[in-house]
């Protein structure tokens, strides 16, 4: 087969013709990194650098592996440098989807087929930048043309005034982007600068936090503010979900111990984060909000890359050793048919443990999307396998793109949508179920799954 | 492929050769939850929901997932009612082993080829009160005629007369049925109802129990009753093997404080649980018992459906943070080369521990088939791949039913061997090993391998 | 497909292109465990069993799961008694790479094609008689000749004089055999033996150790030695990577109780392990070494074996509950960038750990080939699928043999290339990279890849 071809990631004829009734459906995203300033502005991309690498640290990882220097990646080389270093090094990368993401973007976006590598980068750095002249590459005419986005959610500091997401539903006409909120930040009481951004949390409603309660009620606000700007989700980020919670007035002691700057003990940090969490999810139980857990990243563990550069950036790794089993039991009973749950892994190790839990919690609680460093296409594969099998693939939450940069909401999807065709075709060729059924359920699973249990 | 035709779950031409040499053989099935009044009353079924659904979490958690309300899973709407609802979400449930399962006793054992839909219930019920009522169908004749049970073993509380087991060996003209004692009421010493339990146990043998040495004397006449009626194995339910054991005196203490109510601690628990395994594991070494581990199982953790429904009806997961080794380790050495042992986990992320752990101790430790919810077809393959190249696919303890309904004896059975075909056929067809040497191997699996282990 | 034909393992034709181009490459293996006392004496072997099985536990182990009695595995009987008690059980083999390899070194390397079992051993045992008294097939013969050795690194203690490696680069007029340092048995402090063992390793060097000063002096001493003999690497096997260190005066205190006599605890033990392993790493550093470190393997666990015949004999499993990366991340953010490290493993529970870590850490750090038990076909394919999606294929260490017998050398290499090729191919199949870039990678991963890296 011709690299990035027609039956790209398909080995069966009905894949195929799966494939075939999904690969045109609008995209339904329910968590990415969108930049809203990026497309709010809609300026024209200056290079393909800017567009393809300078925000997503999937393709600085591989540079760095190949040996390329810092400079090169993050540092101050100009963008065609930092882009012929990245096209000299592609070659090295087969085998890692980077190389197929930056293929696909390449060829679906732009009809620029040359395969990167020293040889090509000159003349690719020039094709591009004769497209993104190109006012259908502009971002807001990108989303909506070509990468066919139906509804996409980005992620969002409860400080947010979401003015952007307003500019860009103004601008296209439709609700194109929906907030998600994500309050790590007011969780996160150990964290340097935590009390700076509770003052500055106060401040964004005109008050002054001093207590738990009051933080309490200023994330209701905000809450119900994310609301009436078409927010349907929150998202929590935690290496473990916590297993341990603080009774009230503990919770409340722990908050005024922080604010007052003193420093808290791991346990201490644990059990408020616990409470903390289950407090935000009786928000969005309230609101029928999905609540979205990402489990299991052990972030920023390469002290060089961190120091240098801050969080973000790379560094980050799975831990096969982790125990997620009594923190997601604690919430999924205390909100059990209550509470619309994802829930995403970052290690397989996990898999089997959230398929279990996922099947056993009933239609609310759902199994997300293979995360992050497992989202390629054997990774991908291996779960559509083994939770159809547990779980139900009906009740799968869907693909997300997680993603930092434009381009991804296409070519993601475009590899979840062949994966997902190729593993049921698998599953109509061995006998195990009928064509039609399965074609529903991918049809489902890209569109209407996610819609209604994410009110998009 | 057509649904469940001749080739379902067989991709290679050598594994349909293998296939058809192991099709036809009777089923041996060490481990089950026949219901022994069941068989022995040998009344014909009422309706398809009572054969296929009543008694099956499997199918309970699937309607739950699919958003069924409990009155029409376990709650008191009619059978019809109940049988129109699973079939109504049927087509939901595709990619997951239950509608396999469903079809296979409706294709198999009753030529009813339509599929489980919303259009079909009615039909498929009257077809099915037709079958049912027809002599053929009866449970003894369905054993002995279209599952074709060589020796099927049930899964028995010390305490059973094994009436039935009696009734039914002289109603088939064979031993059909086998007892297996599992003693797990008597070692869970912290759970409700465990101290009218050991005055029963002592009750059904004429006497007082005071002392732990007590209860080992009345379990050892309960083991010895069993092996008279043809028992050849206990079995066990742990979630994770204990690694601590108690000297005696201590366990014969703890056994009195739990006796006089007392509460103990987790530890302690784990500790009389440590010892209670090892003395009964004496008592299957002295018979040449096989002594069954089924680990890994955190069971009940949905709380609103224990607290409605109790125990065995769903709600049941995987943690792949349990650590198996250190007791296995101690049970494995002190009765090495002594005690047949299968070890079952409901976890694939334990397997590799387990399949080394089988290989390390020679041929009395084997591995038992994929479990629970890991007994599917991917489940299978997997495990077949990877423990074959470990340990030996020729000490493999071969497939068990753990089935909860009579049907499945067939169903579950057919897809394992069609899976070990496959699994095998690949193997082959890799150029790794002669088709006739594998079509052996497949041939005992089925067969004299589970059949002399377990003395069958 | 014909047992081990010209396709074996390779299941598609681009997979066939590519093993065509590294079928014929040199061997460069980077870590084994060879017999320089055999390699370097140069004498026939006796007969089949002391070539392919008198020294190989994997075969031992094999022989114990199917019933043979030990006295025919490491016990009195001759070696022909012996070798048809091997080739009595081997059709139960199947599926496990025993069986593969076995008769991969029979054909392969002698021409030999008749199937292992009870009817033809006898035939075989001639066979082999006669082949091994050829010329061609004396050790150095095989080694340069027919297996094809481009640069083997055995695994030696820190007091060897490396006299026979020498004897080897005289004998063969280059250098055939690198030597490997690994300082285990100096930093497993609480093993029988430990004291005498230090005594011994100062005598080496004509030096008393009394301080842990000493012994670090000691081991420079012989890491030098061993710099000045070819050694390009060290090795060090830890059940988990030690998590804690201790202070340089606690080492130190550490070292002196032990040289004492003194128990000390779990944790003191662990603390002297981790600091021991930091302080050779820096050696390693500094002359540009790589840093090989074997975790996972919880060694010796059937007491029985291990009291009869001690330890490198059989009954060795790994452990899902594994926590390595606390101590891994200590180790590699130390050396960042300045330590040239591979990390392997026995159990595919970790593969989504280490891969996370091995691209986090950039270049320098990178995954070693499936480790022993994992070591399989389907274990090598696993992992190549995955690492290759998370990490990258172009800085993946390589294959090592691992091995403990001559033949070893050529059946295992062989065995990971076809996999390696198949796996390539299937990513070429399916759209995901170019055929030529894969085959650059196929041909760099067999040569330049682990050349360069060990500086063979």
């Amino acid at each position: 087969m011709a690299f990035l071809d027609e039956n790209y990631l398909i080995t069966n004829e009905t894949g195929k013709r799966i494939f075939r009734k999904i690969a045109k459906l609008p995209v339904y995203d329910a968590h990415n990194h969108a930049n809203m300033q990026e497309i709010a502005a809609n300026q024209p991309y200056r290079d393909l650098w800017q567009l393809l690498a300078a925000t997503d640290h999937y393709v600085w990882e591989i540079m760095r592996k190949c040996g390329v220097k810092e400079e090169f990646i993050t540092g101050d080389r100009t963008p065609k440098e930092k882009f012929l270093a990245l096209a000299r090094i592609m070659p090295l990368a087969v085998g890692n989807p980077v190389y197929e993401w930056l293929h696909l973007d390449l060829r679906r976006c732009f009809g620029i087929d040359d395969l990167l590598c020293e040889k090509n980068g000159e003349k690719i750095w020039n094709a591009g930048l004769a497209e993104l002249a190109k006012p259908e590459n502009f971002p807001q005419a990108m989303l909506t043309g070509k990468l066919n986005i139906g509804v996409m959610c980005s992620t969002d500091d409860p400080i947010d005034l979401l003015k952007e997401h307003d500019q860009v539903t103004s601008a296209v006409g439709r609700t194109l982007v929906r907030p998600t909120w994500r309050p790590d930040k007011a969780m996160k009481i150990q964290a340097p600068g935590w009390n700076a951004y509770i003052d500055k949390l106060g401040a964004r409603f005109g008050r002054t936090i001093r207590t738990y309660e009051d933080l309490l009620e200023i994330l209701r606000m905000s809450h119900d503010y994310f609301a009436e700007h078409g927010c349907r989700a929150s998202d929590h980020g935690v290496t473990v979900p916590p297993s341990e919670t603080a009774l009230p007035a503990l919770t409340a002691q722990l908050f005024r111990r922080a604010r007052d700057g003193e420093t808290l003990t791991e346990q201490e940090i644990s059990a408020f984060q616990g409470s903390f969490l289950l407090d935000v999810a009786a928000m969005d139980a309230d609101a029928d909000w999905v609540f979205q857990c990402h489990a299991g990243a052990v972030r920023d563990v390469r002290t060089s890359l961190f120091e240098k550069l801050g969080p973000d950036v790379g560094g980050d790794v799975c831990n096969a050793a982790q125990d997620f089993l009594p923190g997601l039991l604690r919430l999924l009973n205390l909100y059990d048919g209550r509470l619309k749950t994802v829930l995403y892994t970052l290690d397989p190790v996990q898999m089997p443990t959230l398929a279990t839990v996922a099947r056993a919690f009933g239609e609310t609680v759902r199994l997300g999307s293979a995360w992050w460093l497992w989202d390629t296409p054997i990774g991908m594969r291996r779960q559509l396998e083994y939770i159809g099998s547990v779980d139900l693939l009906h009740t799968f939450a869907g693909m997300v793109s997680d993603s930092r940069k434009l381009t991804s909401y296409g070519s993601r999807f475009e590899m979840f949508r062949r994966t997902l065709a190729d593993v049921l075709g698998d599953i109509s060729e061995r006998g195990q179920a009928p064509e039609e059924l399965l074609t529903d359920v991918a049809v489902r699973i890209c569109g209407d799954g996610p819609k209604q249990f994410f009110n998009l």
